[in-house]
């Protein structure tokens, strides 16, 4: 019986629900047969799995963030998020993006348009927070995400001679618009949107109009606006 | 004073938050500045509303199901979900969609890009969950949402002379296709997609292609379909 998880390690891996510990260790926990597999298929370290049939119901139950305990679990380690910028291809730029679900999702997206490198501005929601690992549904194991300075990546991108794009609510018809193969795009937070500090280096400004008959939203959520302007980049292709 | 709380009346607000007592009384809760006003600006009856100004930050926390108390919350009378069928315009049906913030967020987007009626199966996420209210950004209140049978709804709209369509993983690139202005779109649950009863009843099967180099996940998430799907019928306008 190799598989006997002590209180210490119960409360060792418990405490990787919180980013303090999560930073101190550079390790984080993912859940899910699915998830376990891409982690292991991947060039991620897996330093443990744990399963329930071999632990027991409880001791799952203990270390799962889940409000249902998943069937297994790993802790894995986490990549450096620093990298050095790659302006090339087409890539994502999210200009604090706070909540982890949408975070999450646009990973998912970047894989499922081949957007090639995810870049996320310092004040950012955190790349391995459970709820945004568990939103990538596996893409967290296949995309490049890098943390940088996003006015600076802007002028990156057009020293390379590519384009800088963002979305705004009084931005250009994006149906309209010659949107190119390569370049940058910029999604805002949740909230206010592109700050100005980014908007000011942005070269073309988007809009996804609204085909409401009367008063509607103010706008859309930005995962949802992020799958829009991805197809639309990618149906010219 | 007419703005105390008394603790049978906290208890009773409290309660909404389980669908027995919504079902029960007929009542559900919306909070913060932005869904209270337009929920008086619709046509749904607001039965009363209470500002943390006016009843204090431990009552406010008491009554709110949110994980930060909002400045106001009111009890909104819910409107019966049985209606008669709409079979013209543009409209959504959800087959089975469970998770709350997808369906707020389909809501959300129906509004956006002026699809007519949202349509759910018997079996979807309940219109009054505070996490699916919350999520449509107060397009509940301006949004049609009828429950029904959709192999049934599917039929009515082929007898009306309109087309039904469905997303499907095997479906025909929907980037070529031709959509028309008026029709059904159907969605799918979160992880079973489309049901065999419903998907008999599809006319034309629709598939968001992926653009990615190598392997990838195996769907998009919901909401972010439904939000591709969507752009893409109205971008021919």
């Amino acid at each position: 019986m190799g598989n006997i998880l002590s209180t210490n390690h119960i409360k060792a891996i418990r405490a990787l629900s919180a980013k303090k510990y999560r930073d101190e260790t550079g390790l984080f926990v993912v859940e899910g047969e699915k998830m376990v597999s891409e982690a292991q298929e991947s060039d991620f370290q897996v330093v443990e799995i744990w399963r329930r049939d071999e632990i027991g119901y409880d001791a799952m139950a203990r270390i799962s963030q889940l409000s249902s305990p998943s069937p297994v679990l790993a802790v894995v380690k986490a990549k450096p998020l620093n990298d050095e910028l790659e302006c090339q291809g087409l890539c994502i730029a999210l200009d604090g993006v706070r909540d982890p679900g949408n975070f999450g999702t646009i990973i998912r997206l970047a894989d499922w348009f081949g957007a090639d490198v995810i870049y996320a501005s310092e004040d950012s929601v955190e790349l391995y927070n459970p709820k945004t690992v568990q939103a990538t549904m596996g893409a967290i194991f296949r995309k490049k995400v890098i943390y940088c300075d996003i006015p600076r990546l802007c002028r990156r991108f057009k020293e390379a001679g590519l384009p800088v794009y963002g979305t705004f609510l009084d931005g250009q018809d994006i149906y309209g618009q010659t949107l190119s193969k390569e370049g940058l795009i910029i999604m805002g937070n949740e909230s206010a949107g592109i700050s100005p500090e980014v908007a000011k280096e942005v070269d073309s400004r988007l809009l996804i109009p609204s085909f409401s008959n009367g008063p509607t939203a103010e706008s859309l959520n930005v995962a949802v606006a992020t799958a829009i302007t991805l197809s639309e980049f990618r149906r010219r292709l």
